[in-house]
């Protein structure tokens, strides 16, 4: 069965492939598996048609048959449950591949996302200006032990895994700040991630959403 | 084989519970599986062995014979998906359920973190008074969608889960500030999550490491 996902119909980023759709769309073209798109205005989305699918009014969805999934972690990791190429099959190395997923959601991108928050729903105060250096300056600490902990490895852990793929889309968030080419072995690791042909892809089909250079049926 | 988790010496909240071990005690004590501890110094959280473990220098960490895992959404995951009771036997109330893990740890706690960083790493700060109502809008919209879906159920789908597990603990950290009890029925929801005989084991566990009237084994 065809799953469908939800997307914005106009991405904030304008097809940067940082809205959480891309995430889905890489992790499906990893594993082989065509999907459906159903696109939404900011307003569709706010609305209790969506809301009965995503309590909190976001994007992305996955629908498949009657299940429904929201949370973008959740999603790629169900997908790369049920389909090989994601994660290892040995259950210590899928624990790990796991774990990374977490950690990109829960320690990696915090700190990122203050520097979103900074840029766009505070960039009229005052103070943000002074405090942007403090924000730079713990992703710096949680990049100084990612980089340490990578090394000069292709991934973190073995083989590209969902872990990696979520990582990749995290840190590629920090490229308009310039704290990414701070540590050139994150950067050529962000690079592998978007040099894979699913995620080329997965780019261009997020890409075409935005340039409505091709109608997602 | 007994697992070995590490947690604070000297716990920063002075054992209100809110260090990331008790989400693993609690998952720990829910389905019934003993475990060691092993107490860690900020110092020593920051030193080349225990980074070996744990690439960002935090806690917790979970030692499985040579299993290692860090990430506590990780963790009590694994823990929940190699014993009964933290996850439903059917598939797709299974991905509900790790869903709400992701919502816990990916949607509703980052607004929270940020309201903790204001407070702790920005307290000497000008604009932090005047922050603080934009990070607690910030907060309640979450909060809003949250107690919208949860309505007046006992947990967030069906039985008792780990999702539901991340999310008290997620709502938890938001008690001093008196947010949560602008919502009674997430108010009420924690309070349920805390009256668990399981949760209660953990929190008198890691509150005993903190007052000196229990040494861990």
């Amino acid at each position: 069965m065809t799953p469908t996902i939800t997307a914005f119909a106009s991405s904030p980023d304008r097809g940067q492939g940082l809205a959480r759709d891309m995430r889905v769309r890489w992790a499906l073209e990893e594993v082989g598996q065509p999907c459906k798109v159903r696109l939404l205005s900011f307003h569709a989305m706010k609305q209790p048609p969506h809301r009965a699918l995503q309590p909190f009014g976001q994007i992305p969805t996955y629908e498949e048959g009657d299940l429904t999934l929201f949370e973008s972690g959740a999603i790629v990791l169900h997908i790369a449950q049920h389909h090989a190429g994601l994660l290892p099959d040995d259950d210590h190395a899928r624990a790990r591949a796991i774990m990374w997923m977490f950690a990109a959601l829960n320690t990696v991108e915090p700190p990122i996302l203050d520097l979103q928050t900074a840029k766009f729903a505070e960039s009229d105060k005052p103070w943000t200006a002074e405090r942007l250096p403090l924000i730079k300056d713990r992703i710096r600490a949680r990049l100084d032990d990612l980089a340490l902990r990578l090394g000069d490895a292709d991934w973190l852990d073995g083989a590209f895994s969902a872990g990696d793929l979520m990582m990749v889309q995290t840190l590629q968030r920090l490229k308009p700040s310039g704290l990414l080419h701070e540590y050139p072995n994150l950067a050529a690791y962000v690079a592998r991630g978007e040099a894979r042909p699913a995620f080329k892809r997965a780019f261009a089909a997020q890409l075409a959403v935005f340039t409505g250079s091709l109608a997602p049926d």
